[in-house]
């Protein structure tokens, strides 16, 4: 298992624009924070689906890399996600993800997204990776 | 809320073909369960997906009439199930149901299979419901 | 390609408690249809969701057999299904489905399931199958 | 049913900083094109996730709002995407969006979504939009 350390350096190499936050890293789960602005809301001030979504699957990537490591590329195949409340616009996005089945082939796992300091989610995904055969020795 | 007792009289007048048992009530939440025999195998000797799939239904349709009542007409609008393992041929399935969303239209939960004995989930399911607006005066 | 009486001869052989008929096969397609009777309907007399769910993944199991033979053993890995509108109880249902992603891994389909007669869908399918790496050589 | 040249000014007018071109507006359908740049890249040379999630959010609310009009104030519930293909860095991102079903409350549709010039789909997308009650009278 990867440590936060080495999590926060591979994403500021690889993924510069990405804005987000490694908070905590578990066993097989992760929690992660974006910072809310201006540019991630829209009419009705709320946050953006599409920001929930990049969320979730990002909280996945992160829970993924964390358990496997950094070599493979893994790649999203699938993610369903549900919207079920509307996030406070003056509120970070916490995303905590489970993992749920770490296979040879597919890694699955549960995301759900709060506004910092409340108790029910904002939106719940559930998303599937798949580790390419030709990363696996 | 009903009570498990309530529930289980309303499934043998209504749904008396649907074989399962009701395990536990609580909040938000349910846990149903399924014996297992040889019809509901498949070659490979195991759970065939439909049963799991049926299982997600019911357990999110229990959860649902046990917080709002008999009298809604409940639909399922949505299901989305991931199968995880190889379920066991010769244990019994448990759900276990968790409601993330009770709106006035829409109630939105998801459930976790299990073959009985097992920690880690053979499949995950979220279903999403619909309560008709005509049933809510 | 595998031909609709091959396919016919192989569900008879390994799933004979599968009640349903292939209507035809095309490229990367399926449409199989099935009898419903008594027990396939629910309160309220309309087509129950599990027969549904069952179909979908019945029709993308075709599809995917025809397209790579019946050496591989397929397994589903994720169903998705939206109920959108309230099935006849007195018609067969026809499942037409198209393959959108034949991989080396996985193949993703999509299922359109309707009444027989009714130009508009009583339900959407999309699901994925997991080609094991060890039938594949 | 609004015509192309009353979305355009609607989406510039309450959504200025979404950046993407209505191509053509039909029957319960649309098609939409985002042109790719650097920003929409990801490691590997290829258009990331979040972007294609947001295409399928974006095109599902053009054919609603060309369908019911502009007054209501559409949510979306449920997106469930599946990943199929690479798409080229260099090419403009096509989503074609059907919907599936209109209903008072629910609007289901799926999109499909190309690299420019290609006929095999990158990703396919199924969304429910949740039509508040309150705008319906």
């Amino acid at each position: 298992m990867l440590t936060k350390e080495e999590l926060v350096i591979f994403f500021q190499n690889e993924f510069p624009q990405t804005n987000f936050i490694i908070e905590s890293i578990g066993e097989k789960s992760v929690t992660i924070r974006k910072n809310i602005n201006q540019e991630h809301l829209r009419p009705g001030g709320t946050v953006s689906g599409p920001v929930l979504m990049e969320m979730a699957d990002l909280a996945l990537y992160v829970a993924i890399l964390s358990e496997i490591g950094l070599v493979a590329f893994a790649v999203t195949t699938n993610l369903n996600i549900n919207f079920l409340r509307k996030p406070s616009s003056e509120k970070d996005i916490i995303a905590k993800c489970n993992l749920i089945k770490i296979g040879r082939t597919l890694i699955i796992g549960e995301v759900s997204m709060y506004s910092e300091g409340f108790i029910e989610p904002v939106a719940h995904a559930v998303g599937t990776y798949a580790i390419p055969i030709t990363n696996k020795i």
